[in-house]
C-alpha cells in the first residue's frame, strides 16, 4: 500500500460488507472494515444454533481470520453512531474515522412492527445471543414443565409459537419439531408428547411467498406431517409472556414466541439524516450510491433498490452481489470510468423443513423432499466460510442424522 | 423400579454427583440428581475455552443425555437453598424434595480470599460463563489496544496477569501465551509483540506444589521459554481494574487479572447449619457420612477428609472416587452391611504448559516435555464424557496443533 492510497471504510461485516472488502483486495485503496462484533456470522444457519444442532462458533468466524491474507485490509471493533457526509467522517465509539469512500452495509434488525409486548417478551433471531437465548429458553421450558404440577401450566410451557411463514419461520418450526420429537423425548421419558404444541402463525394466506405454488403446498403438507399447526391469516395482537392474543380474539396460552415475521434496517439508517422508506430502508441510485454523495455506497438490507417495480428482498444473496458491485464501482471511480448500474442475479430460494425434507427453487430447478434437502445441504456447506467450519458443521449434521441427536442442548445462562 | 424403592437425592452434577448417580444404577433406589445447570462440565479443560481453543459445548454434556439409559434416574433443574436434616427434606427453587438418602456434592467456587476488589474486577474460572467472559475480555483487550493512541495505556491493555501457581494457573498462563504468540500475532499485523506481557504470580516460592521438585523446576523453565514472567512470593493486595498492587508495594498496570489462586466450598455449605473448617469445607466421617446423619453423605470439594494428617485436595479424582464410595455405602446400608471407610487412591497429577510441553507425575511415572504432553492428551481424551466430545476435541486439538490456530476466538458479548 502506498502512503497516498485512498481509504475505503466499510461499515458492517455481514454478507455485504465482507464481500465488498474482499472484492477490493487488489484495488489501490486501504480498506478499513468496522463492526461491533469481531466475527462474520452465517445467518442462514442461525436457527440451527437456536435448536441446539450447531454451536455458535461453527457458523461464525473472526473477521481478522477471514481476511488475514489481505494486505490492504484493517479491522476495527467499534460501534458506528453517525456519519458527517460533508466532512467525510464517521462518528464511532472509537473516535472519528475519516474516509474517501464509504460503504454502508450495516444490515437489519428484527422488526417487531411496533408491538411493544413482543419486543419485550418475544424472541427475535438475528444474532448469536438471540439464538442462544432461544435455545436456553426452550430447554428451560422443558425442565420447568417437568417440575410443574398443574397440567394447564405444563401445557403452556410446552407450547411453542413461531410467528412468520418466511424461510426463517418455516425452518425454525421444522427444526424445533425435530428437536422435540426426535431428541428431547429421549431426554424426558416422563414427558407426555401430547402436551407439546408447535404453532406456525402466518399473517397472510401463504407460506414462503417467493416460492412457486406447488412448493408452497408441499411445504405446508410437510410441516403438518411434523405435527406443526400451520395457521394462516393469524395476526398477533399481543404477547404478555403467558398468552398470545390474536387479532381475531383467539388466545393461545404459551410461554414462548419466536418472532420471525420480518426485519427492518438497522438503527444507523435513522441517524443518517436521510429519508427512509419501507422497513426503514433508504433508496439509493441504481449504482448503489447515495443521492448527492457519489463517494458513499449503501448496500444490503439497509438500502432500497427496485427491480421491475418490486423492491429487492432483504436476503444474503442481494447483499453479497451488492457488496461486490459497490467495490467494482469504487474501482471504476478511481480509474475515471463510468459507474455501472446494479442488476440482481436471482438464483432462487431454498428452505429446509427437517430430515430429508426441503423445498428448492434454484438455478431454474424446482425440487422438494429428499432431492431439495440434499441441494440445501450442499449449497449451505459450500457457502459457509472456512474449511474448518464446513468440516465441523458436516460432522455435526452427519452425527445428528444417523443418531437422532443434538449435541449443543446446554442451558448456558438464564 | 418398585414403587416402594427408597429415594437417593444427589445435589450437584459435577464429578462427585455424576459418579455417585452412575454407581447407583443397579441399586434398589430411585436416584434424583439436582443441579442448577443442565450439564456436567469437564472442568479440567475449561482454561481451553477461556483461551479460544475449545467451544463450551465440547467440554460439557447434558446430564439427561449422559444418564439417559439409566432406568432408576431422574434429573431436576433446580437450585438447592438448604436442607432440613430432621425432616429429610431439601428446600429448592422448585419446591421441597424429600429423601431417604442424600449425597451432597455441590462442589466449590472461586476463592477470592475476601479481596473485594478482586471479586469485582478479577476473572475467576469455575464455569462456562467464567471461561467465555475471559475469552471475550482478552480478545476485546487486543481490539481496544489496536485503537489506543497512548502507548502506556496500550501496554496496560496488553498486560495479562494470572494469579496462582497451581495447575490451573500454569495451564492458563501457558495457553494464553500460545494464543497470543502463535495465533493473535497473525490477526494483528500491526501489533508490537514487545507490548505484550504475561505474568504468573505465585504467593509462595513454589509452582505446582504437588509435583516433585525436578518437575516443578522444569515447569518454571518452560513457562519462561514461553515468555511468561513467573513471579514468586508475589501476593496481590488490590486490583482496581487498571492496576494490580502487590503487598510489596509494586504496581503493575494491567486491565486483566485471571484469578486461579484457589477455591472454597460452594455457598450451600454455609446454609447447612454445620461447622465448616478450612476453605469452608465440612469435616465428615471416614465413611463420608455427616456426623449424626448416617443417611447423608457429603463428598467432593465441599467435604473435608484428612489422610495421613493432610487434607485431601479439592480435585476431580477425589470427587470421582468419593462419589463411587458414597454410592457403595448407600448400597451397604440397604443391605444391612457395615459401611467402609474412604481411602483415596492418588494416581498423581499432570499439567500442560503448551505445545509438546507438560509435566506429569502419574501411575508412578515422572515425565516432562513431549512424553508428558502425550500422556496429558491421552488421559484427558479418555476422561472426557461422550464419544462425540472426544472426537470434536481431538479434531480441534489436531487442527490447532498443525495449523497454529484457535477457532473459537469470537467476542460473543460484552
Amino acid at each position: 500500500m502506498a502512503q497516498a492510497d485512498k481509504v475505503a471504510v466499510i461499515v458492517g461485516a455481514g454478507f455485504g460488507g465482507l464481500n465488498a472488502a474482499r472484492a477490493l483486495r487488489r484495488a489501490p485503496v486501504q480498506v478499513v472494515l468496522l463492526d461491533r462484533n469481531n466475527y462474520h456470522l452465517f445467518q442462514p444457519l442461525l436457527y440451527q444454533v437456536a435448536t441446539a444442532g450447531l454451536e455458535p462458533e461453527q457458523i461464525a468466524k473472526p473477521v481478522r481470520a477471514i481476511l488475514r491474507g489481505q494486505k490492504n485490509f484493517d479491522f476495527r471493533l467499534v460501534e458506528v453512531r453517525g456519519v458527517d457526509f460533508a466532512q467525510r467522517r464517521l462518528d464511532t465509539s472509537g473516535g472519528p474515522i475519516t474516509y474517501d469512500f464509504l460503504v454502508l452495509s450495516h444490515g437489519s434488525e428484527t422488526n417487531f412492527f411496533g408491538l411493544d409486548s413482543m419486543t419485550k417478551n418475544g424472541l427475535g433471531l438475528k444474532d448469536i445471543p438471540d439464538a442462544v437465548r432461544i435455545r436456553n429458553h426452550v430447554l428451560t421450558c422443558f425442565e420447568h414443565a417437568m417440575l410443574e404440577g398443574d397440567p394447564e401450566i405444563r401445557r403452556a410451557k410446552l407450547t411453542f409459537v413461531v410467528v412468520g411463514g418466511g424461510p426463517t419461520g418455516v425452518e425454525m418450526a421444522g427444526a424445533l419439531s425435530e428437536l422435540i420429537r426426535l431428541v428431547l423425548v429421549k431426554d424426558y421419558p416422563r414427558l407426555n408428547i401430547k402436551d407439546v404444541r408447535i404453532l406456525l402463525l402466518e399473517a397472510t394466506d401463504t407460506l414462503l411467498a417467493a416460492m412457486p405454488e406447488r412448493l408452497r403446498d408441499a411445504a405446508v403438507k410437510t410441516l403438518w406431517r411434523k405435527w406443526i399447526e400451520v395457521r394462516f391469516s393469524a395476526v398477533v395482537a399481543d404477547f404478555d409472556g403467558d398468552r398470545v392474543r390474536l387479532k381475531s380474539g383467539e388466545v393461545i396460552p404459551a410461554r414462548t414466541v419466536i418472532w420471525a415475521a420480518g426485519v427492518k434496517a438497522a438503527p444507523l439508517n435513522g441517524h443518517l439524516g436521510l429519508t427512509a422508506g419501507r422497513q426503514g430502508r433508504i433508496p439509493v441510485e441504481p449504482t448503489l450510491q447515495l443521492q448527492g454523495h457519489p463517494e458513499v455506497f449503501l448496500i444490503g438490507d439497509a438500502s432500497y433498490v427496485e427491480e421491475n417495480g418490486e423492491p429487492l428482498p432483504m436476503v444474503a444473496p442481494v447483499a453479497i452481489q451488492m457488496g461486490q458491485h459497490a467495490a467494482r464501482n469504487i474501482v471504476n471511480t478511481l480509474r475515471g470510468k463510468a459507474l455501472q448500474s446494479f442488476r440482481y442475479r436471482d438464483q432462487g430460494t431454498l428452505a429446509t423443513i427437517g430430515r430429508n425434507a426441503a423445498v428448492a427453487n434454484v438455478f431454474g430447478i424446482q425440487a422438494r423432499g429428499f432431492v431439495a434437502w440434499v441441494m440445501w445441504l450442499g449449497i449451505h456447506i459450500i457457502q459457509l466460510i472456512g474449511f474448518r467450519n464446513k468440516l465441523f458443521v458436516l460432522l455435526n449434521w452427519a452425527w445428528d442424522y444417523f443418531f437422532y441427536e443434538r449435541a449443543a442442548r446446554l442451558i448456558t445462562r438464564d
